[in-house]
């Protein structure tokens, strides 16, 4: 990660951590270690650590747009931490339904504690980035939390797809498109959209940046998905080819799966295999994705989805500084290796 | 249950239950039928049929509360609809994380569709109660969205401490009601809370009945704890000793083992064993309870908090005819057999 290219939203990043401090702050005493925990901020018996907080892309998007929008970034700082509640409630009971054991180099909640305190985490979560938005005394919570509110229940349909293509066979490119659309997009678009309507943007701005925020969100996915597979298990910490051994059907297998390319259909063989693969046998789903060309089109569709969300931004009457940085936050997606 | 002591309430109950036949509408299509399902309107196949949809006992507080307050109770269906919904989201949650198979004489929703999907379902109803209020245009959105996310904390509190106390021996009687207070007491005071604030009661009318429904709301609980030992199972749609079989340190049971009585160290000696209880072992449990005193105990306390809440009531300026249906429904909940 290359953090000098983002630094002027680095500037904002402790207004927004002591916001969200406070918030979970306020959280029951059986609940709030937890979710300390999953944010990064101590151990699974309280103690202070610096572990990886995760890359706090939607408060960062926020808080850019409300600067980009020409409003006072302060007024975003509610919506940029209603944004990261509602990112990390959906990861805490992602991993839950997908019994993902291991995020950010750590066990996970329910690893840690069980099923049930990582659903209430969960719970906990949604319902805090509500009241934190509710009670900003903004004139716009509202609308900011109508946008919160939508956002997740596209995360919950982009999740039941998931969920449900885990045990298909014949899951399409675009079901797989409209997935990362909830999954991904959905929030990553609502984070922009909420800081600037936070900062009272016009309603042609607040677009604009809608339109940057959901195909940024695409790249990010498209970016995610080949890191599932060819990620480094040191950088990303996820074991490696993570996606291939739970036979995810990611945005480069399902392109590939359609290819129509002897090593798509190859991969459907693979695919519809039951067990626990050997490494071995990874790395050659892994080549045969390749080999269908899936891989070479996720890294090509993700860099027409970031030049598509910068057409976006130069449309948009915001101040060219952000404009820059709100560039450089959609190269970064696409370039990081985490 | 006497539905005639009801006939006000239920005059509002068609608005109530239209406004969340539209909301539910709204959710996405895998997560539809299984909501429409919980909430007793489709079988699992997405067939129609009458099943028990529940008491709505915090829809029609919400209503009764805003005609109490002398408003406009239509004003109030958006915060009845939030209020059914936060409810039937913890019920959905709950029933996971407690792994309770059987709610209103059918399966539950895990136990029909698996984990992920009472994850998903319990978030998209969480999130909709939100939507519904913040959606209403309501002046009164912002507070009345703030008594239920509140709510929803004291919610995750009670069932975060529901869950410890099921891995404990040394549960106390005050942690017991304060579980009560936060799982059951909670949502229910907010339930008169949001139709008055909705109805726009000036502060001291929301107060009082803030008071009277967390007062009803541990009456609520104290009986169904006893309906949990001693309720037929016919009528409560549960098995029989349910919460005996779980072991459960419910009200009338840590009542006991305070008590100081023989009978109440023989059920301590009872409770620290495990294993699945024959139905005679349960049966001299819940003699034990009787024995002890818990039983009578529960049955008194109930009436105290309904006493209270009447008073709470009576110090307010509302309109006799609806102090007369709140003290019914008051009532009911200490009468009522499931």
């Amino acid at each position: 990660m290359t953090v000098t290219t983002l630094s002027t939203v680095d500037a904002d990043g402790d207004a927004v951590r002591s916001a969200l401090f406070d918030a979970v702050g306020r959280l029951d005493h059986a609940i709030r270690p937890v979710v300390a925990y999953h944010l990064g901020w101590c151990d699974e018996h309280g103690r202070t650590v610096t572990a990886d907080s995760g890359k706090s892309v939607r408060s960062r998007l926020a808080m850019l747009a409300a600067r980009a929008a020409g409003g006072d970034e302060r007024r975003a700082v509610p919506g940029a931490v209603a944004v990261e509640l509602v990112h990390n409630f959906s990861l805490v009971h992602d991993d839950l339904m997908d019994r993902d054991a291991t995020r950010r180099h750590r066990p996970t909640v329910w690893a840690v504690w069980g099923d049930a305190v990582a659903v209430l985490a969960g719970d906990a979560m949604l319902s805090l980035a509500h009241e934190v938005l509710l009670e900003s005394g903004s004139p716009q919570a509202v609308p900011a939390a109508l946008l919160v509110g939508r956002a997740t229940q596209d995360l919950i349909r982009g999740q039941a797809a998931d969920v449900d293509f885990e045990r298909r066979n014949d899951v399409r490119l675009a079901e797989c498109v409209d997935m990362a659309a909830g999954k991904t997009a959905a929030l990553l678009s609502a984070s922009v959209a909420v800081g600037a309507v936070l900062a009272e943007a016009p309603p042609v701005t607040v677009s604009a940046l809608q339109t940057y925020g959901s195909e940024i969100g695409l790249a990010f996915q498209l970016v995610d998905d080949l890191l599932g597979i060819w990620g480094d298990p040191e950088v990303t910490g996820k074991p490696v080819f993570s996606d291939l051994r739970s036979r995810k059907k990611s945005l480069p297998v399902t392109w590939s799966l359609e290819s129509g390319r002897p090593a798509g259909r190859a991969l459907a063989q693979w695919l519809a295999q039951s067990g626990d693969p050997a490494e071995s046998e990874l790395r050659a789903a892994a080549d045969m994705v390749e080999t269908a060309g899936g891989r070479r089109w996720a890294r090509a569709e993700s860099g027409r989805r970031v030049r598509a969300a910068q057409r976006a931004l130069d449309s948009a009457a915001i101040d060219p500084r952000y404009r820059r940085e709100l560039h450089r936050l959609a190269d970064f997606i696409v370039e990081r290796s985490a």
